[in-house]
């Protein structure tokens, strides 16, 4: 493919995309298998149209091996921690192979106890959740998943950086459709969304976050000092101190704030742990004693999705997917800037 | 006790409550042990300052026991669904006592196994969820807990009530501390809150609802016969919709569209399902690996809450925490109108 269709942007195939970005791994001398499920999970989030999780984080990976303590050669093995809870330590590589690697195990505990943890432990990451919890839903199985990052969140009625961003992903599977998919962050913006505003000279909205004295700021770069602010208030800020709990001391990792503090200002990927719940979504079914209820569980889900999209409302995953849709048809959009910046970026041969 | 403090309110012991709430279920023909778990969690609620979830709700109660599927004498049982999940059917009574019978089986499953769920069915819901995931909290495990209600909230992007107000609580066991617990509607507002402001003729706050043509609207009547909106936008949508999947079908019961057809217009509390994850924090710590990591995950959880409260933000139960130790202190403050509303609702005897 590698045609143009614009002087700004270049199309790959998936299979050049991906070997576009297995073979800058590989060639910065990380192990195959991490070079795989990195660039696969990078090129997911390319072809479906989340340019901020997409190929353009590949010169960051630079800066993430470049931290003292990255792994290239990090080689994670799942082991049961109990027969519901699985543990992978990702070794101080990237996280989602590790988390690849778990979820045979994590699989297989959910369908048999109805309800399964995988723990991915020491694992710097880069990627967005959504690939991982989608490819669970693919087996059948609900999947939950949330991790730190670094503490550049102000608690609601707070001040200070605490907790971090957090995301937390969800996916229900469906029959005949792709999963219900949601990954949000728990902060009121991504931090590389503050980023590009102050790199175009924009203001932020409101509620974004603080300066560093803690008031109210809509200057970009005042709030990348300061504190970034939870969506949704206390709310938001209550979700993202569980997922900092859950997916840190409870899971015997990092703190969003633990995890900056390892980071040391190498600028890498947060290295910290992920939390993954799956659950068997056909451990249930209605029974006699609910003669007001017909069909079966998965009929009532697929109702609800049916009266969100029936009213003109989007589910979350539908935007990714008509991208994903297109790039099958098309290729896959690449800036062409990014394109011969990653070209640049390849070590010098001799 | 019952000595009064202002012409407004009185003031019970908390024995006097309890008996008060015991009194008038077991007078309405409720089984003595529905009657004990309903009234505890209404007068922890009272006595916390959670007026909403308080005694204020006894009145409901006569409508809920009036639902011709409602069940007086309902004695759920616990069974073992796996090794993982316990189920507990309600049987049509309130959901509480269920939750209550289902607790030891969790308990000994979460720290068994590191993580585990009860899943109630076919329970009138008319209490909040943090009495239940507080007391899990004080057998040393975290708590999930979550459950759809009626379908008044619209999804972000939409008009028409679909969603429940469903809430979700949170509670992480602190050595030393009262757990930290959060317990929150993903609805922008409660729906007893806007029905106080249509009762004082006041506005609500742009952003709590819809018109029945489903037009942004702060007259609380209008948004009492058109759609709540969810918290924050298009992730507390999300996070709602998580909500009706993982507490309806994924354990067999009702979404909140069926809990609502359900009722059929006897304005019962919800009957529907309840999902409760316990989680056992003491089955990972940190490692030889982790050279960064100083003493134990407890240790940085009380770190992050030293954080928040150190910044002058709340920690999400404090204001119950302090209600609670005030309330040991000088009794429980009940208006005086709803303790004589209440009497009066007591059945005549011969």
């Amino acid at each position: 493919m590698m045609s143009r269709n614009s002087p700004d942007e270049i199309i790959l195939s998936e299979g050049e995309a991906l070997g576009l970005a297995r073979d800058f791994l590989t060639a910065h001398g990380l192990s195959a298998a991490q070079a795989e499920a990195v660039a696969s999970a990078l090129c997911a989030a390319q072809r479906d149209g989340c340019a901020s999780h997409g190929l353009q984080r590949l010169p960051g990976t630079l800066d993430t091996m470049a931290h003292p303590a990255f792994n290239r050669m990090a080689d994670p093995r799942p082991e049961a921690v109990t027969p519901a809870v699985t543990r992978v330590d990702a070794d101080y590589g990237f996280s989602i192979l590790a988390a690849e690697r778990g979820l045979p195990s994590l699989v297989a505990n959910a369908r048999r106890l109805g309800v399964a943890i995988l723990a991915v432990n020491n694992g710097f990451h880069s990627t967005a959740l959504w690939p991982v919890v989608e490819k669970i839903a693919t087996h059948g199985l609900a999947a939950l998943s949330m991790n730190p990052t670094h503490d550049w969140v102000a608690p609601s009625g707070g001040t200070k950086g605490t907790l971090g961003t957090n995301p937390i992903a969800f996916a229900w599977p469906r029959a005949g459709h792709p999963p219900y998919v949601f990954d949000f962050a728990t902060s009121a913006a991504a931090r590389a969304d503050i980023a590009l505003h102050r790199q175009r000279g924009q203001e932020i909205p409101a509620g974004w976050g603080l300066d560093p004295q803690g008031r109210p700021s809509t200057d970009p770069a005042a709030v990348l000092a300061g504190a970034m602010l939870p969506f949704g208030g206390h709310k938001g800020s209550a979700l993202a101190t569980m997922i900092e709990l859950l997916a840190g001391p409870f899971i015997g990792d990092r703190t969003s704030r633990q995890s900056a503090a390892f980071d040391k200002g190498a600028k890498a990927a947060p290295c910290h742990g992920e939390l993954i719940l799956a659950f068997n979504p056909d451990l249930f079914q209605f029974d006699s004693a609910q003669p007001d209820l017909e069909g079966t569980p998965q009929d009532a889900a697929e109702d609800l999705f049916s009266r969100i999209t029936q009213q003109g409302a989007r589910l979350p995953g539908d935007r990714r997917y008509a991208a994903r849709a297109a790039a099958a048809q098309h290729g896959i959009r690449v800036p062409k800037a990014l394109y011969e910046r990653i070209l640049r970026l390849f070590p010098q041969q001799e």
